[in-house]
């Protein structure tokens, strides 16, 4: 019988060195949230197929890993396609689960309700460097909060932990109103049912630039004139919240002022009140791909780094969809796998760890010494101090230098006789 | 669009209330191991359908949620039975995919190796009270160590968790050996050949009591003299080390001498060792249902709850089945849920938390006045309280309520001008 030792495709082993760091990241990042007054929850990892495929996860549906029907529900002979032999599957982001969850538990949860998840998710996207197909997500989300005080608590609490956990990485927080995005398309006149293909296209700017975006929007028929007043606009409205301010005097009668408004508010009291230094800088050009948000959008950049490190924005239409009742909600999710990319580059984490110590004993050693020997360990534990009793391996030297690598510093040899 | 509301048949959501105590228990757990020198690891949820069907697991292999192949892979119309659907499942425990992490990734690891591992398995039992298809365990294993040192180890890291997790319950943890309990049926006159058997029938002790064991066994055909010494014997052993050490005397001839000595230093150093007060018993009616065990078998039951709290054992076959080198292992799980479920049971648990205070804002707050109380929010925050930052709802009066129940002890309300 031939078992493979491989992890399946896509998927791996989390080695030590790198899981303590992982640890040290999820700590911190828990703590920072939980200060901030979010409460940590958990959904199952397998969700129903209808919700994991209610057209909230945009090209995240077509990458769902799914889940065969159990026992009699499973007819083989009679199933025509791949939907007939599925009811569930592996959730692809925490925000679908989240939707549901709250929808299920709201009478029992604060109102609003300040929620903290860390767990796996699942894509079966095309395996490639550093992107894996099981990945770990660590989102705030705040529901029933309709006010702009959650996406400044959003940004304050996300900022404040990636400073703690990245403390030598320069970060930009960028952000934007999805109808801002539709109010300069339409002040440019592009038509109302184009928005969708018109922000595809702009989601590229980073990759083909301006003038690939403009090509593209001419190669898909739009009018030269809009095409060029677009981008043009684009290119002329600054970063600050002055520009907000401005670019809201420009598009008055196809956006109301209150949008605007409400982007330079937050960004204002933001800056007014971080503890942590982080450029914010309104992006007219960010679009995020969900296909799910409503209003505020944002995303973080780390120097160095390309794409982003955390994101997210206010998504006010999907617990509807399960309740039948709007509910305001907006939502932060940091990259984890890419904080801990950067951080394994960077060399790990200095984070302070209790002293580590190793008993090698010999083999055969009689079992009231060994009895000792033991006692003495399960008191340095008492004390704080972590003990690994460990056999004396024959090459002594080389699994000193191992247990050097992970980390002890302090060796205790126990041998049989005294040594000659 | 209805989506669904409810998690998927068998599956849960945790609340808030229940987190806590879950992320209290994997802390304290967590802490624990690591004092004696566990590391922590993790591997993929999803396994290959090649190893978790591969007969390590017993009956949990008729559990296993299986994961539709994916593009090409799929195809529907050439696809005669389940297997021909499916290359990869939901891991039904953590001891299968450890011994294949091991097989993969040894060359970077210590030996021995003592790994900790605490993550969800899946098993589609059938839904019931108290029992879940997904489902969090608290693994330690030592990899490489063939000597007692490992089940030694393994007890005392187990007991000394549990102990901290659940100070106010007395617990017992009874201990056998496969080899012991083959020696017993084949020194009754039981062939070899029908081990399997008699031990399924033995493993129902606690359910049918020791007249229906010898019923059963009777029924399935085995001799009466057979029955009847087997029973007896079972009967006449007592649950100390003395009789351990009376029981190597009887079985001598059936079974080494080696074997009884080495359960009985096992519980001599324990004893001799540990710190924590519980009882340590030998049983030998302990069977273990998973067929992988080969050596030592160990449970752990709590005062007042049916069923185990935890459980292991050595398996020193499995590892090989995926190198083709046999390496000894040994192992300790938590039944976590069960832990959590007396947890919850008792109210919960009384850990020392920073203290909470939710700041309450009157909707309209002008913007400068928002800044500073978020400022003031931050300032506390870093001194190591907990603010809860939020708008204040119509219902004041409930809103504390419900704050106060989830452990906000101190509100502070800010209005827009003074209250008349």
């Amino acid at each position: 019988m031939a078992l493979k030792k491989k992890p399946v495709t896509g998927m791996r082993d989390v080695l030590p060195a790198e899981m303590r760091v992982r640890e040290y990241v999820m700590n911190q990042i828990r703590e920072t949230y939980q200060s901030f007054g979010f409460t940590q929850i958990e959904t199952p990892c397998v969700e129903h197929i209808e919700n994991l495929t209610s057209k909230q996860g945009g090209d995240n549906e077509k990458l769902i890993f799914k889940i065969l029907k159990r026992g009699e529900k499973l007819n083989l002979a009679a199933a025509q396609e791949e939907n007939d032999l599925t009811d569930s599957g592996l959730r692809y982001d925490l925000t679908l689960p989240l939707s549901r969850y709250y929808a299920n538990n709201a009478a029992q949860l604060q109102s609003p309700f300040k929620a903290l998840q860390m767990g796996s998710v699942w894509r079966a996207d095309r395996p490639q460097k550093g992107r894996f197909r099981q990945f770990t997500q660590c989102d705030i989300d705040i529901l029933g909060e309709a006010g702009s005080m959650a996406e400044i608590e959003l940004i304050l609490a996300t900022t404040t932990a990636l400073a703690k956990i990245c403390p030598k990485n320069a970060f930009t927080v960028r952000i934007n109103d999805r109808r801002i995005l539709k109010g300069m398309a339409l002040y440019s006149g592009f038509p109302e049912e184009s928005m969708d293909q018109v922000f595809i296209t702009l989601d590229k700017m980073d990759k083909i630039g301006a003038d690939g975006v403009k090509a593209e929007l001419l190669e898909l028929g739009y009018e030269a004139d809009s095409v060029e007043k677009y981008v043009s606009l684009l290119a002329d409205t600054g970063t600050s919240v002055a520009a907000v301010r401005v670019l809201g005097d420009t598009l008055d009668g196809v956006l109301p002022k209150t949008v605007t408004e409400n982007l330079a508010g937050i960004m204002d009291t933001v800056t007014g009140v971080a503890e942590t230094e982080f450029k914010l800088e309104f992006d007219p050009t960010l679009v995020r791909g969900m296909s799910y948000y409503t209003g505020t959008i944002f995303e973080v950049s780390m120097e160095g780094f390309g794409g982003s490190v955390a994101g997210g924005g206010r998504y006010d239409e999907m617990i509807g969809k399960f309740t039948g009742q709007k509910t305001p909600a907006c939502g932060f999710s940091i990259g984890f796998e890419r904080i801990i990319t950067i951080l394994m580059d960077q060399g790990g984490i200095d984070a302070e760890q209790a002293p580590r110590k190793a008993y090698l004993i010999e083999k055969g050693m009689d079992q009231e010494r060994l009895t000792a020997i033991m006692k003495q360990a399960m008191e340095e534990r008492k004390a704080g101090c972590q003990i690994l009793v460990s056999q004396m391996n024959k090459n002594k030297k080389f699994q000193k230098d191992q247990l050097s690598k992970d980390g002890y510093t302090e060796f205790v040899e126990f041998y049989r006789e005294a040594l000659k």
